[in-house]
């Protein structure tokens, strides 16, 4: 029986903080509606205590959403967890996200505290949450670098004072997959009351891991992968959305399934992209402008012989209405052939060698060929056929 | 002892064949040149029989590298093998990569074939470039999905052959790290002479794992890793050049190095990206152009505290200046107070929190606060103490 993986968003937080990026209200609201569409469970809508207008577009967000549970952030300090809890007040399924360093470079550098005291404010910050809702998810900030000794002693705490999905953030984006899995499969072993949590994983895509550490976690117990649409999010973002969504779908061997209507994908990426004015790079995997576009002649012809050739997703799946034939100089004769048939010229009455030397000629020239090229060449051949 | 890694860079080949990038001849020698002065190992410099611009541009760029191996690609055809030679006939390192499908995918729906035919054209294949040149690699496309029983018998086919690089080839971006390592394993394991070639990874980006993918080959046994600046490539890429180096030199316990000058990598990185039109989206890992952007208070105050807080790589060793703290509504008081020094202000001479409010009323409204904001926050201030 395969097991759910919850998919925790949180575009409208880690995404939204990113340089450059701006979104209003409305658009909040909008990008907010759609992730409930697309079937994410948690929607972390902000960090209320930041600033008047973050704690705003949370309660507005909390009294529209109806199924996803509503998450807003909070340091372990109470003025942070009394707005986070304001804010929240209008959701349905309202989370509160607190929590605090776990690494010794947070303790020591950046609360000049020790782990005793750690443990003490986490539990504290906890119970405190807990006084406001039942559902508590409590982070370790730079859990990567943590000591996991330490590390299984601060979750055992926090779950014993109520939370209820504990957070293992890989906060600098340095573990290697091998890594961030045995992290989290020590937990499972070490922490006695683990069962009574869900674990998630937060990765950061500083060395471009974020990906693979978010499903090495979920192949080592973890439920709950935190993420973005297009990974955007702090420096170079959070793990993708899309990304672990179709390698769970595409990987069945790994025994989990999530609720994300992934047909939705590819238009929620776009709208993301242009509410946020953050431009996803043709070559980004899933959503990306060329993700599904084939052009080396290789490919070309593999492709139209059949699709699985070199497509392990079908484009339809992900909302991309078809995967695209570009031609350039790299195509070869199988879909310079096709593509004219696309057009309606009875290739079969020609040449394909004389057309494909007409073509190179052209697509060394232009770069990318298109029909217009096409059927100007075709034109041009008609005439001299003629004259 | 660290091994050393080969970085085998496709930029110029499996990148430059993407959808809407375009480079003319002096644009590649320009980044031919920028490849050699970064330290990869080895060049893909085109794929000479598909058009003559392509085989123009080997001939060029073979006459203009000095120390890296250039390669030219060719399918186990006579014509290419010949044309690659052709092209690499200046080159003074030359290796012919030549290769066919391997998976059953391949064998069957785009070859139409049998696996004892695709050995034969193999091994006939290596031979035939053998004669051209000493250094012949050989890929088994879509080795990902192909049978490992048959892969390690192609393997030991061509090495026997005279294939001095065997490359392994996830050519759909389908498999999961720890999958492609056991592939790369299971040729250590069973194939007699694979001590008599490299091994060599290149991963696609389909799913978001080709770093992933390349790091775990490494783990296993592969001493090469083809990739490309940017992770350009068909699809949704190839493997970044900058990621698998970044993650090798950061994880010394990987017992790997490599030859790359990597205060060169965000140079080259905008090079590429002006020369081929292809935009790095401003989250990619290492070279976008918020991958060393701080906005959240909390990472802010951090960053403030101790820059490794929340940085595992020193942006000038990728060639980046300075990591940046951007002012949002986001951002906290060490960081607004932080940017108000650099900017000269008496800071202690103020009461923060009044300064903070006033900062924060900014960036609700202006989402990104700019130092000619404060400026005018200050003078106002100035003003209003004056009044």
């Amino acid at each position: 029986m395969a097991e759910k993986v919850q998919i925790f968003d949180t575009t409208l937080r880690d995404g939204e903080q990113v340089p450059g990026c701006k979104l209003n209200l409305p658009e909040k609201l909008d990008i907010a509606r759609a992730l409930e569409e697309l079937g994410v469970d948690v929607i972390e809508a902000g960090f209320p205590i930041s600033s008047p207008g973050d704690f705003e577009s949370v309660t507005q967000i909390s009294k529209l959403i109806k199924n996803a549970t509503v998450c807003a952030l909070s340091r372990s300090v109470q003025k942070d967890i009394d707005a986070a809890a304001g804010a929240l007040k209008y959701a349905k399924r309202p989370r509160i996200h607190t929590g605090i360093g776990a690494s010794d470079f947070h303790i020591i550098h950046k609360f000049n505290s020790t782990r005793d005291e750690i443990v003490e404010r986490a539990i504290w910050a906890t119970k405190h949450a807990k006084k406001y809702v039942e559902d508590v998810e409590f982070f370790c900030e730079d859990a990567g670098r943590s000591d996991p000794e330490f590390l299984a002693r601060l979750v055992e705490a926090v779950i014993k004072a109520g939370a209820t999905v504990v957070n293992i953030p890989d906060t600098t984006g340095y573990c290697l997959p091998e890594q961030y899995g045995r992290l989290i499969k020590h937990l499972v072993d070490n922490v006695p009351n683990i069962h009574k949590a869900t674990i998630s994983a937060h990765c950061h895509n500083d060395l471009g891991l974020a990906t693979a550490n978010s499903i090495s976690a979920v192949a080592n117990g973890a439920r709950q992968i935190e993420c973005t649409i297009n990974g955007i999010g702090e420096r170079a973002g959070n793990t993708s959305l899309e990304e672990v969504v179709m390698v769970m779908r595409q990987h069945k061997e790994l025994g989990v399934y999530t609720d994300i209507q992934t047909q939705q994908l590819y238009p929620l990426s776009r709208l993301v992209s242009e509410k946020m004015r953050m431009i996803v790079q043709p070559n980004k995997a899933i959503v990306g402008s060329n993700a599904f576009a084939h052009s080396s002649g290789i490919h070309q012809d593999g492709v139209i012989k059949c699709r699985e050739n070199y497509e392990i997703i079908n484009p339809a799946d992900v909302g991309v209405s078809e995967s695209s034939i570009v031609l350039t100089a790299r195509s070869g004769r199988a879909a310079l052939r096709y593509r004219l048939q696309m057009l309606g010229y009875p290739v079969e009455k020609f040449d394909l060698n004389h057309l494909y030397e007409q073509f190179i000629e052209i697509a060394d020239r232009e770069k990318e060929v298109q029909n217009a090229h096409l059927q100007q060449m075709m034109s041009d051949l008609a005439l001299s056929a003629v004259a």
